[in-house]
């Protein structure tokens, strides 16, 4: 169980340590992401030895964060720091290793197990950048056009370019800030909102061709398959984003995305509309999130997915 | 030619008129009816008599900025304000009868043709709503929901939802401000920006399906016909939206989408990214815009008029 610490008790932790180890969660995103390289630069800022990992490779278009940034020589870490790392099953394989080794986790996720030793959460705020944010500043660092872009990154991606509900007043003052540390905001917005490759155009055909609805249409369903991905050279980058498409349809309370793995079970993304809670119908399965916006994961075959979702959205949602 | 007034004699203008018609442009959007309406509210807040008149039918989705609102008795209107309306010919047919009559105009486009007898300009800013915000703020009144949800929408509406290059920290904490009044910006947001029909859905599965690539892959043109249109069940409103598609893949400099008419013309939208000249592209064909955005009308079939604008793309980029 961790002890629950301040903002600026975090940053005296971090004042106090040295060769410090940032995780990202797996299938990382811009908020674990730009909350781990905007700390990341900060404490190389204050002369501490940092880097960032995450298991899984980082796509492409989150290069800007880190490209000009010195690579950290590969040291024995000291000090572990987790960044909107909500469960040490989100490290994923390749960081599992330090599961039971983090000292301080930096979260917004009310549904965070607790399994650092220290732990800074905010679930009110929309992003986990926005928490490192305040810690760089009692860190004492001066935000650069690099830092400001991390922060920016994670709290725009977080706040679905502050459209979201969880789009605060502070939050959009925050990413103010930013802007005026000479940040390249539209370059940002492009790269993650609308710069889509031509596979993924392609999937997204296929996926809206596999939408159905259920419950009185306020129920819609995507389902992207192996194949699907296979036909349309769909890269990982390519599968980000598609979530949302199903809950923007008028009407539809719960917007359901199932994405086939591997093995065949399926990476199921919930989003909902004020009607229903998204963290309730995933809890039902083992899986979490927040009120709008949740994930678990469901064993196949695919009938048999999208039946066992839909019996946890109606229980949630009649 | 208009006298360039500040914010502040605007104000007085206003305070010391009275039976005031706000005029916002045809083919209405969330800039002109955000500034208008909450313009309205405000001076009747300080007991003015004033309403809001358009050319063209306010679309549903607007309707959150009047339907609480007193319809106006019908009067004979003593002062006239234009806002967001850059030229007489954006009036429209209906309010042409206005154009030598307005006293006062709040704009923000640069091309403002200077027709009012005053003129309160600020190319600067996104959106006419922020300097109607500014001012409402001088009139003393203060922001309730209702103004607030106006003067956001504007704000929101004009910047892509914070999205675009005009996004300045200033109008994301004129935003905040907005959201500190109590709207409902997701609500404002998921039926500006996200909220599609089953119609629509399907139209765009169509429309991607006719996705072509031209040029080494840096144009790419997506039709859509008559027959798509009846297909889908698709009404004017789900029309809106679909230009910025083609652009947005990687890559890709010039994105076209054309749309079949009635008397089987196309009427064509070309949007840029910073390799190539949308203004430039449409003006060879008689039509016209901005840098990155531009519109003309070219004659079917549908086989050459992609030729001929593929032949003016080919002009410009190579």
């Amino acid at each position: 169980m961790s002890k629950l610490i301040t903002v600026s008790q975090a940053a005296g932790e971090l004042k106090a340590a040295d060769k410090i180890l940032i995780l990202a969660h797996h299938y990382p995103d811009g908020d674990t992401l730009g909350s781990g390289f905007g700390l990341c630069r900060a404490l190389r800022a204050i002369g501490k030895t940092a880097r960032v990992e995450c298991s899984d490779k980082i796509p492409d278009k989150y290069r800007f964060m880190f490209e000009n940034m010195e690579q950290a020589a590969d040291f024995e870490p000291e000090f572990i720091c987790a960044v909107d790392v909500a469960d040490t099953l989100l490290l994923g394989d390749k960081l599992s290793v330090y599961a039971d080794r983090v000292e301080l986790c930096i979260d917004h996720h009310c549904s965070n197990t607790r399994y650092a030793r220290k732990l800074v959460l905010n679930p009110e705020y929309a992003a986990t950048a926005m928490i490192v944010a305040e810690i760089i500043r009692e860190l004492g660092v001066e935000f650069d056009r690099d830092i400001a872009a991390c922060i920016y990154t994670g709290i725009a991606t977080d706040t679905g370019c502050f459209k979201y509900s969880n789009t605060s007043s502070y939050a959009m003052r925050m990413a103010a800030d930013m802007l005026d540390c000479g940040i390249n905001s539209e370059m940002i917005n492009r790269t993650m909102f609308d710069m889509k490759s031509k596979a993924r155009i392609e999937l997204e055909r296929m996926a809206l061709d596999s939408m159905r609805f259920f419950l009185g249409d306020r129920c819609a369903v995507m389902v992207i398959t192996n194949e699907m991905i296979e036909k349309s050279g769909a890269g990982e980058d390519d599968l980000e984003g598609l979530a949302p498409i199903p809950r923007q349809i008028e009407g539809v309370y719960v917007g359901v995305t199932m994405r086939e793995k591997q093995d065949g079970t399926f990476r199921v993304s919930v989003r909902t509309d004020n009607h229903a809670d998204a963290s309730a119908i995933c809890s039902l399965l083992g899986g979490g999130g927040h009120v709008r916006a949740a994930g678990c994961t469901i064993s196949g075959p695919q009938d048999r997915a999208v039946e066992t979702i839909l019996e946890a959205v109606r229980s949630v949602i009649c």
